[in-house]
């Protein structure tokens, strides 16, 4: 058993989150992670409102958290507002928030007495959260597939572990990118974190909602076959703020207009083909939303499965399996 | 004390190596870090004849290795390898080579009988490197200072692993990029490092050959205040190989060039600014070239001091140390 606050805090087994990957994290996932000691996020992420109420119905009865991205839930307005009071009402064990200016959201999360956790890349963003009443950090770094930004997971969690240990030594901190193991995790506990989120190694879950094209192919992948790009944001037609972009697979299609992503924006046909393929899970032409993580994920099996053999291998190191003979 | 077969097979005390940071890392700092139980490698770099004599005198009788950077070295020619042959006769603990293509230069080591190390960024490179004969390999990370690629050390480093298990169980694995502490030399051996190289954190020694300016500013940082770019080859001349660029921190007059590297080119007098202001320490014009891990670095020490402290915060987290109370 590995026992830190963060297990504590949340009453947990495995000081483990899965992360709440937009359309990919559903509540079956949530779900499975929770029920097998973990705490499972559901990626509430552009706050889709029907979307979010049936995967809220698949997660049942299971004890689990939500997501959001804060800039899309402010351009919302008023019902981007009601559907965070809505998700409150259900008392989730965590609201997560990422991506832009989250006070309201907290504000109301607090009123709602749900805790809430930011996720962060830098330390003008862990300052934001901190002020805003967050309980515990997510140290984000650039391996992270999805949305996020330039620095790596490794200096960034000890660097903001030292922010919190001299500013606000309550505030939990997990780390995330990069980390799809027990040697992620066990790693993590060295760097000052008090636990993991995890993204690719759930999105290869039986239960992420992942077209199979796009799971063969990220089978096969190692993390060299990753990058960071606005394409995905073009080609799906979303206006992320500056400051951020994805990582995820490349792709022949998505290479041919790298350099020119104006000219993808302004070509329905190529745009038309982009968007069937993604939906389809035509891994050649829209690549997979996986970080560099992914080169350390071989098969696709049960959350639950991942989760404890995450912990297995955890446990092993830090109780002294790192030396090798 | 931390025994690995990285360890065992240098007859180190310790599984840390300073890096052959160019130009910084001179004969002192290697003899510094080899003193205190590490393996201190001297920056060779693009192979400057007088200045590599020189730092060769100054390691005295220290037990240190040699760093190059291979695409300089093969662009010398014939006075290159000659170089190249002088500091063999020297019988370095190590040839350490990074950076383009290697296998001649390995070749020369092996028959003066000189174990060779690569720093690789991906798994290209890593196979590469086996090819030549390589005894270690150094997974370097996006988060290091100086030249690399884009890859996040901590995903780099768990699948360089499982490819050495896979195909060359004999060869031993380092970890850098980002990794200045005992925290970080903790993470590295859970993520099946056998040890760790770090320049950051040897920048920031006594001995290490740096300006004044440049050693106030970096003490004051962040890793946040650090990017990668190409300004630092442009603002020096330097003509670096497609794949290759460098980090090191920002500077207002490096951020009004960046976008239009060309214009900077064609302009001697920014260009003679900029190199001034390198030469002493200026570092309001010209960053400091460190990586993500300056934020964990408070203040200059002697390098014996950093290293007993690392290793000492590494044995007490691998005891149990990460658990808080």
């Amino acid at each position: 058993m590995i026992r830190t606050r963060l297990t504590e805090t949340f009453g947990i087994e495995h000081p483990v989150f899965s992360a709440p990957m937009a359309r990919v994290a559903g509540g079956r996932l949530a779900a499975a992670v929770s029920g097998a000691g973990g705490l499972g996020l559901i990626g509430g992420g552009y706050g889709e409102a029907e979307w979010i109420r049936h995967e809220l119905a698949e997660a049942g009865n299971a004890r689990t958290g939500m997501g959001f991205i804060s800039w899309k839930l402010a351009q919302a307005g008023a019902p981007g507002e009601a559907l965070l009071s809505e998700v409150l009402a259900r008392d989730p064990a965590v609201l997560f928030l990422s991506f832009g200016e989250m006070a309201r959201f907290a504000a109301m999360a607090q009123d709602a007495g749900v805790p809430v956790m930011a996720q962060v890349q830098d330390l003008a963003q862990a300052r934001a959260a901190l002020s805003a009443g967050a309980v515990a950090l997510v140290a984000q770094g650039s391996e992270a597939g999805g949305h996020g930004a330039r620095r790596g997971t490794f200096s960034l969690v000890a660097e903001l572990a030292d922010l919190l240990a001299r500013e606000a030594p309550g505030v939990l901190l997990l780390a995330a990118g990069g980390i799809a193991d027990g040697r992620g995790l066990a790693a993590a506990l060295m760097l000052g974190a008090e636990g993991v989120l995890c993204g690719t190694a759930f999105w290869a879950a039986d239960e992420a909602l992942v077209p199979e094209g796009q799971r063969r192919a990220a089978m096969a992948a190692s993390g060299d076959a990753t990058y960071r790009s606005h394409l995905w944001d073009v080609a799906r037609g979303i206006d992320w703020p500056e400051g951020f972009d994805l990582r995820g697979m490349r792709t022949p299609f998505q290479e041919g207009w790298e350099g020119r992503l104006h000219a993808l924006a302004a070509d329905p046909q190529a745009l038309a083909r982009w968007r069937a393929a993604a939906a389809e899970g035509d891994a050649d032409i829209a690549g997979p939303i996986v970080g560099e993580g992914i080169g350390l994920v071989r098969r696709i099996r049960p959350a639950a499965e991942i989760l404890t053999g995450m912990v297995a291998e955890a446990e092993a190191l830090l109780g002294g399996g790192w030396q090798r003979t």
